[in-house]
């Protein structure tokens, strides 16, 4: 009887609080690198560029600052749209909020990942995952914490290689989503978006980029350069990721965010 | 005693499926306008472009494609960080996720401010709103419907002139927050941040930004170009405001969402 008192009384509170309530509960946790010259930019892309165009007092007595800024779609912290690696499918503007808000998960395979650079997240982690957890419930947002976001943005460890430019390519070394594992995801779980710490959701090596476009083909996007992971459990929390609303974009920054 | 066993089963089933359970319910809103060349901007400030990098098929067999971007920090939907007009006060990457998260109000002064471009929102148009909806709750997030939405990106109508350059800042005609309304939301009710469907939190003819100050200087941010607010009721919602993270920004492109 004790326990049915606390019970109603908890739903007769949020009953009267209901306008001053938060519906949305917990601790917010911010999964995003901010932007600066010190970013992290795929070897061939325009890096962001801060213009100061005011700062400090003006004639008119107030103080003011303001800036231009320049950037590639896909550097930092940011989603890749279906239509980057997908004919015809959602360019940013265009994905449904729906599915870039809902239950989170987070698999670990930093202890592999950590021991090689060319990991590639397999079917067997996702398993693994649901062995200890449950099923990954459906329309999920699945985040892989490979480890290697401790390194942003020291590019040498990060990418493989602190050269820029074409000729740099050749040189990425970074895990990334197995195109086997992201079709199973897809076709079994129905999931959302993916997200990781690395700066492609396919492997620094690949050169089909299979992963991006088993994903997009399906209009799956992925967040990419996520940061934070090591705060996050392995389930129990809400993801929240909200990019630029670029019209007809291919990506762009994004604010992601988990409340857990 | 069945009101008793309802409460109980929805307590019950609440905690049974929580893994799977959205914790953020509700019909999602955005309230957005999309970046193009289209986008209103400041008179004197840098447009937003995008250059196309690629779009079409690679020598490799896939489908790429991605773009490049300049834009200035205010334009289109976007957040002025506390910074902007106050010397140092939070910048956009610092300004804490909690106060861009939380109960929405919408204050609807449409009736006056569209018969009159230079509409002042009064501390009697907030008591009004108290009057038939309650008081504001603590800490709420507060949007303005000027009616001014409703124009966007129609410069002519939507700024009061279609002309660009210092010349024609004085041509400048849209409703605004007056700086009695701004002190009584922060006083009286600790507000969060404050939003409206103008291209500025003061109105077009404010020469000393009087209320970008007052808010600034208190840390309360402002949401600017703020789309869709017809879509909103006048309270029982709540908001997700996320700003592209530019390491010491003084504003940037914003996502922000209503959960209605
Ligand atoms: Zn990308
Ligand atoms: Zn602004």
């Amino acid at each position: 009887m004790k326990t049915l008192s606390i019970l109603i009384g908890l739903v007769i509170s949020a009953n009267i609080f209901a306008q001053d309530q938060q519906i949305i509960k917990g601790e917010i946790v911010d999964l995003t690198h901010s932007f600066s010259e010190e970013s992290v930019y795929w070897v061939t892309a325009k890096e962001f560029q801060l213009e100061e165009v005011a700062s400090g007092l003006t004639d008119a007595g107030f103080y003011y600052s303001a800036n231009n800024f320049t950037t590639a779609e896909h550097g930092g912290t940011h989603i890749d749209a279906p239509i980057h690696f997908a004919e015809n499918k959602q360019s940013v503007d265009l994905i449904p909020l729906e599915n870039l808000i809902g239950t989170g998960v987070k698999i670990n395979v930093q202890d592999k990942a950590l021991k090689n650079p060319d990991y590639l997240i397999s079917i067997e982690d996702i398993n693994n995952w649901e062995s200890k957890n449950g099923m990954i419930p459906m329309e999920s947002i699945i985040l892989f914490q490979t480890g290697y976001g401790k390194f942003y943005p020291e590019a040498k460890k990060y990418l493989g290689t602190d050269k820029r430019g074409s000729d740099a390519v050749k040189e990425l070394h970074f895990p990334g989503l197995s195109v086997e594992a992201a079709n199973w995801l897809i076709g079994k779980r129905n999931i959302k978006a993916v997200g990781l710490d690395t700066a492609s959701i396919d492997h620094g090596q690949s050169k089909d980029f299979a992963t991006h476009v088993a994903l997009m083909t399906q209009n799956v996007p992925a967040f990419e350069n996520v940061a934070n992971l090591d705060n996050l459990p392995e389930k129990g929390f809400q993801i929240i990721a909200l990019p630029m609303k670029i019209k007809g974009g291919s990506g762009g920054p994004l604010r992601i965010i988990a409340i857990k």
